[in-house]
Order: structure tokens, then sequence, then C-alpha cells
């Protein structure tokens, strides 16, 4: 499982970092999930590896323009590259119409049906290889985490429990170590039953803008990773506040009481420089949120990537 | 007056060209517009000396994404930067409605005024330094030209005229050179009247998507330079017809026709690659054009910068 930052700005873009998008890859194949979509994030998908057609899903946090306004191109260029296959989109109400609206205007007719959820039920999403649980969280307009938990997890076939129930070796346990649901001497026997599990799950919690982290507390259960906004430091802790935003200490706060082992800071607003000789800069965020936090902390930035391995280890790809 | 180009490439962007942007400044000051605002536009604007401050206007040509999906991040930004100048947007019908309903969905607030102009009505708008004149194009939805024209342009007093009027050398002279009427002997004197012009004025044409060129002869009377699409090359005309483009040799032929002396080809179908050794490439796009047009031709890419002088002399500006 890989994440992949494509834009690390709060509000608007910088000569450095563009508006959010957040690209969380599958484990097995080329299937990708895309968390926002700020206006650029089409531009910064050229320059990966990553294709329009692999897309699974688009799910958006929450209806700010820095986390939205790319959702029109990105479907239309998705579109001319000939993509057929339907799309879902998880976002908050208000961006399904927006969306008709803007196809209707701009006669942006789509060779792909979209699939709308609406995050503010709170969906519990299944893919073929990953399920995604909703969580509410605070800030000026209705916003949300998302959480992503691998399935088809490895495992091995819990060959004492299928010798004491009789199940023959052979196709019956191919098909469990599959996954598959059989049926034997007339009864249905789950999958899951008959497996040992080598790992947990993997398991990526990717919020949107927020002033209360402890809100993700039930999120971050089983969790290896936390990506999570810090727009601030604790200097601005006044500022955060009034636009619904956090600042470092206040997240490192929060994956410190969960004990959460990795946490990716992102969302800088760009009052904090990227160069690190300047002030204030991101480093100030960096030492903010290291001085409260005892696990693995990241700063996220344009293009860098993490893998979450079968183990639950958690590090930076090397760039090319 | 300097025209440069933030993008260059049809429909999609790709790595080396984003979707349409052209930034036309005035030959005085720091002032600005913008003809055509795709996704990205605002990432390209960063990297130039343009400042959202000093942009006059926006000129949007039609409704399709690649020409206009970049219009509410960059109010979003230049409102963040501090705007408060009312903003003037010349558009055809529905982008008025979209914009509303995209500030109203993603709750942007912007801080300065937008004063819509319909395209539709063919408006003449004047602003301090320029005339901008509206033609209509022919495309798949409603597509218009915006013609430049600088006003207050430099001229000398035309003192034989003042002398046989009698009016006394002094501040009204210099009010009349400064191009303020006067009254005089309870008489209204036209500036106009007592100027004698060097130059004639500057005149740039813009045009958005078009398949019949021959509708820009009477945007092209006293025009130095013509901005047109060539999204094809001959080979892929009935292609080109289909989707309401033109081809190299379409618009050279008619600039040829009315002796146009600069041409700007843009908007060019990412079939045509930027590499001059690929096949089919940019380069298939200027020689078609060349064979054509024995004014003086050029294809734009990407942060290229023209500057038309006083004389009306018009040249690339040597990239820093």
């Amino acid at each position: 499982m890989n994440l992949l930052f494509l834009g690390t700005s709060a509000g608007v873009p910088t000569k450095q970092r563009n508006v959010t998008g957040i690209a969380l890859r599958e484990s097995k194949g080329k299937g990708w999930y895309l968390i926002d979509c700020g206006e650029g994030t089409q531009h910064q998908v050229l320059r990966t590896k990553l294709t329009f057609n692999s897309l699974k899903a688009i799910l958006i946090t929450h209806v700010h323009g820095d986390h939205c306004y790319g959702l029109p191109g990105i479907l239309a260029s998705a579109g001319m590259n000939g993509r057929k296959a339907p799309l879902t989109i998880v976002a908050p109400a208000g961006i399904k119409a927006w969306l008709e609206a803007t196809c209707e205007t701009t006669q942006l007719g789509l060779p792909f049906a979209l699939e709308f959820v609406a995050s503010d039920d709170l969906p519990s999403v299944e893919f073929a290889n990953m399920a995604v649980a909703t969580f509410r969280l605070s800030h000026r307009v209705a916003c949300y985490a998302y959480a992503f938990t691998e399935k088809n997890v490895d495992a091995a076939l819990d060959i004492e429990k299928l010798t004491q129930k009789g199940i023959p070796r052979g196709p019956l346990w191919g098909q469990l170590k599959q996954g598959f649901d059989i049926e034997f001497a007339g009864e249905l026997l789950k999958s899951a039953d008959y497996l040992i599990f080598k790992n947990k799950p993997r398991k990526v919690v990717i919020a949107g803008d927020n002033d209360r982290p402890e809100l993700l507390i039930d999120a971050c259960a089983g969790a290896q990773v936390l990506v999570h906004e810090a727009t601030y430091t604790q200097e601005m802790a006044q500022k955060a506040i009034e636009v619904g935003h956090s600042y470092a200490k206040l997240v490192a706060d929060f994956a410190e009481s969960v004990t959460l082992p990795n946490l990716v800071l992102t969302h800088f607003s760009p009052r904090y420089q990227f160069n690190p000789q300047a002030s204030p800069s991101i480093e100030d965020i960096r030492k903010e949120a290291q001085s409260a936090y005892s696990g693995v902390l990241y700063l996220a930035r344009d293009f860098l990537e993490f893998t979450l391995d079968k183990s639950g280890h958690f590090s930076e790809v090397a760039s090319e």
C-alpha cells in the first residue's frame, strides 16, 4: 500500500507545493484512490506513473476549493484519455450538484458513469481490495476523514481445523485460501474461519481539515498511519481555531495519546516557507510536532511517496 | 504591449503545455488582462512576474473547461492575496451563474466585487488604457474573439491648428496633450482634434476556438497581431471540422488573405508532440502554416513572451 502526496499546501498553491491531493495505491496491481482534488491535481498526476484508467475512486473531505476545484478537469481528462469504467465519488453534499451544474454549463459529457456516495451519511464503502470508513471532523464546513483498511490479507490455511472438520485436501482448500466461502456437507463454511492471518490488515487514516484531532480516536484504532493537516504552529493557535485548523502540537499530542506508530503532517500554510533557513519555515512545524510525539513523524512534500508493507512497516520510498 | 502565453495545449494539459491562458500586458505600468483561464492558470502565473492585484480583467472566449476551469481558483487566490479592487469578467452566458454556484457550494467569499459583462452582447469594453471589441466565432458552443486596441497613444500637439484657433501656449496645451478635452472661448475642444499621432494604435486580436477564421476579417483590420488556434494540421481536417476547430493551413490562408503582419498559432492538440523529432510534432503545424503564409509566423509555447512596440514591431522577448 503506497501513499503519494500530490499537493501539500493549504489554501493556495505555491511554487513548491500544490493544493491538496493524495494518492493511495493498492498493494496489488495499479489501482489507486484519490483523496481530495485541488486545482492542478491532474497536472501532478501527469508527473507520476498513476493512470486515470486505474483510478478506483475519488474521495473529497470537504467542499473548500483547495480540496475540490480540480475535480471537473480530472474527470474531463479521464474521459478524453478513454476511460469507460464507472467512477465512485465519495463527497459531502453539494459536490454532486456542483459537478452536475459544471458539466451542464461547460458542455462536458463524460464517457463513463459517476457513482456518488454522500460522505454525510458516514458510509462504509467496499471496494474489491479496500474497505473505507468515514469519520466526522470539525471544520468551518462539514468535513470528513477516510480510513482505508485493506481486504484480502495474506493468510495461511488452518490445517488443523480443516482436518478436524474432515474437509479433504484439494480444490475446496484452494477456494477457502482464496477467500471464497464454500458449501461442505450441506453447511456453509466461511473462508475467514479457516485462515490464519499472518499480519494485521494495513490501515491508513486520511483526514481533511480539522481543529479537533481527538475526533479520530476510533478511526485510529488499529491504524499504522494517520495523515493529518498541521496548517500552523502553536504560535498561530488563535488563528488556527478561528479558521478551523490544527497546529502541529495539537495533532502531535493526539497522536502521542493514542500511541500512533506513524504520523504524516501536511496542508501547510504558505507562510511556512519551504527553505529550512527561512523563518517561519516548515521545519518549525516539524520541531514542534517532534517535541510532543514519540512515534515516527514525517512532513509531506509534493511527490513524496511512502510504502506501508505487509508487516505494517511504514517508510519513505526513495525517489528516482 | 506584451503577450505572454500561460498555456498552449488543446483540451488536456501535457507535461510541456498547460491548457489555455494568455496574458496581455499594457505598455505602461503593470496592468494586464487574462484571456481564458484553463485549470492551472494560477499556477503558471506564480511562475511569472504578473500579480493578481494588477489584473484588470479576465476575458473568457467560451465555456469549455480547458478555457475556464481555472477561474474559481484564480479568484480565490486573488482574494487570499488581498485583492480589494473590483474585477471585470467578460464571458459568455453561463459563466456568471456557474461562478456564483461555485462560490456558494464551496463557501468562497471574495473580498472584491466581480463585474460581469456578457460576451454574447458583443460588447465594446473600455478600460483606462485599452479598448476591447468582441467578435463572434464558429465553434460547438458560443465562442468569441477579443480585439485589444491601446488608448492614449503617444501624440504631438498640432501647433499650427492650436495657433490658428488662438489657443494660448500654456496649461491648456498641456491638458490637450494629455488627452483631456478643454473648454475655450465657450467652446468644447476635443483633445484628439489637436493631436498628431506618431503611430497607429497597437491592436492585438485574440481568438477562441474557431473553425471559420474568415469571421475575423473586420476584427483584423488595423491589427498587427492575430492569435488563433491551430489545433490540427490539414491531415486532420475532417476531425477538425467535426469538433469545430481550425487546422494550420486554414488559419494561414486567412492571415495571408488579409495581409496580416504577424500570426501566432496556439492551442495544439496533444497528438502533436513537443519534441520536433517526433511524428506528428508541432513542427508539422509550423511547416504547414509557413507554406501558406508570407507574414511573420510564431508558434506559441508556455511562457513564451512577445512584445509589440510603439511602431507596431512584434518580436519575441528573450527569456531570462
